[in-house]
């Protein structure tokens, strides 16, 4: 129980992290705003790039793109009451489990960029074999292995 | 940087936690005792109590009663590599994003007993939207939901 | 050949209606008033009624019932580019394919609501089969004969 | 292994019903023929019986019931390609992965009508962790729980 | 508004082609003519062309080519009860919602066909977000985008 | 029907097979035993040769490795209670409806080497047209042809 306590505190720095990306625009509810904390996040989780991705699909789907950034990244992934950490691992683990390696590899290098270690990964993907399946499991194994064989 | 290396560090007593539960049986490699472990996994997240619905599955699917306990409890659910909280999380994602809510009501109930706190658990739901959609989301808002009622 | 005739006229009032609702809030982009406009969606689609379900997921999980409220209905389900009745059809036969049958009814319900027949209805179901199998579209046809029958 | 080779001489009655229902309507290719058919391959797997399921069907769903009885019944289920044995395993194993539980109970009870071992349904059901993972294959096995309670 | 009228009125054209083609085949019950009208709306579809992937399966698999153009084509596509802009919307929504991006194409391209615009297949895989999340719809949006760039 | 009855004596080898590897190891319940007897299942899979796959999967993912060998293979695809071809070709049907068309190719290959026809494998990728849809068999149906096409 005083381990479960102590966990409890120590999860105090990581929150503190996420709060201090966020004090200019954490109140913010225009989409603009809501947008520009997106990107924020994004580039805390992508070693300060903006996302690529979003650029392109802003000139083609600009309602997607503004979704994309404003809803799940301005509004989601940026809320303070759960770590970067378990996010990036929870996204991953979901990301496998639902057969969307893509997203999973993108999950993936932001876990990395943020500390995860590659042998969390690795047990997160283990793990899914129990929930889903090893065929879902297998795939996002070897999408992994591209992945760190990149990094490395 | 420091507050993602503190963090790191801090997740060493719940490391700790798992390998305080596990000396006994870590090593086994016997159908035996894989299964002790994952009783003994199961005690530590219920509450110390057996979980009832693995005994009736033992009378009519015991390969299936096998498997669950010493395959999905004993080898994946004690590996030492992720902690609990971190683990139940995205155990609760990945049901939710399944559409598994039975299952995830289970995981929710495991995490409420080791520690976590009931906004985690919303926060992870809210999450969901993203990867799995908002139906998904809001089936198990109401299955988590009616847990807490029940613990209150 | 008429019937379909006077169907598509019949789609006039859903879009006037659409375009009705639009002036005011379109232009919205603050959380407060994307929510308000969700709500009028809500509104225009049952019978002036606000959704029961919104109101008691409100104070359990605030963000999902304001992301529900704001983004899925008042970004989405309000845009001018699709006539109610597409969005509508489509949501219906989504929601069967994904198995989402609680979520079917609600849309199926809205359909019925803004001028969808019964027949355009069972055809969307039977359509299912192609995409998503016989268990999805059966499961959904059960779905809709029991909303059917609470209707009559 | 004396098992198993009784298992597979029994498997002969039912290859001969098959054959002996398919010489009189194996060329049929109108519709009506089809659902004929149709309704002789639910016979054979349903103790004589008619589907009650189908004939509520046919009454609001009436394409439906006829793409059940002409093309799923009648067309697929009808071929003589495969032995029933094998067609109604598959079945529901594949239905077990999707989670069609119902679809799965009903595809269970022909297997158990036309010889089919309740040892080799748990099989199935086991053999289901693998591809599809546990909560798959507990939910599946429970919905067989119920089932063989019944028929006791 | 002015653009919804006058796309409203254009669906007029492909509700006459739909009942231009019924009266011939609507009635058949055969497999041969219930193939000949799938046939027939795969060139409706199709600008005159029949589909070449037909005929590839039509030698290695015989019943599902035939399965493909008497049942999905002959039987669901070609009904008269929902006009063909409706149809083929949905079916965009339900394959990108399915994760099936290869048939969302084919789909898509019909659509595009038959009159439907850029825009109105933009706001469905928008749409697409809420029942089935953001992977789903950036994954569809992704191959709409080179379908349309390689219509320009 | 001769056709039949010859393909039901030609399991009698598979069935044989199966029986032969299993009293060697069938008690086995140590980790290592249990992944040397899944090792043995793939060598009478696979024409004697070891799955290659899983030789890689070892060094990066040594839990995932050992829990295909030792519990995929090992403890539930040695299960005796199933005859090999049944087993394969429900492994079939299971891969395909779930869109796991990879894993589909491999057990479709494995399906071949102990005597499963391509006449069996097309009639089981035609019936996956009805719980799981079109796309999914259609998708499989392709899989299935280039691995024909490589083995002929």
């Amino acid at each position: 129980m005083n381990a479960l306590l102590r966990r409890q505190l120590t999860t105090l720095p990581s929150l503190l992290l996420t709060a201090a990306l966020l004090p200019l625009s954490a109140q913010a509810t225009t989409t603009e705003a809501r947008s520009e904390r997106g990107a924020e996040v994004i580039r805390s989780l992508n070693q300060g790039e903006n996302q690529s991705n979003l650029k392109a699909m802003r000139e083609e789907f600009p309602f997607l793109a503004e979704a994309t950034e404003a809803y799940a990244l301005g509004d989601v992934w940026s809320r303070p009451g759960l770590d970067n950490r378990t996010r990036q691992l929870a996204a991953v683990a979901v990301m496998a489990a639902l057969g969307e390696v893509g997203m999973m590899r993108v999950h993936a290098g932001y876990a990395l960029n943020i500390g995860v270690s590659e042998e969390e990964l690795k047990e997160m993907i283990y793990l899914i074999t129990v929930p889903a399946g090893f065929p879902r499991a297998i795939a996002a194994s070897q999408v992994l292995s591209e992945l760190l064989a990149e990094r490395h």
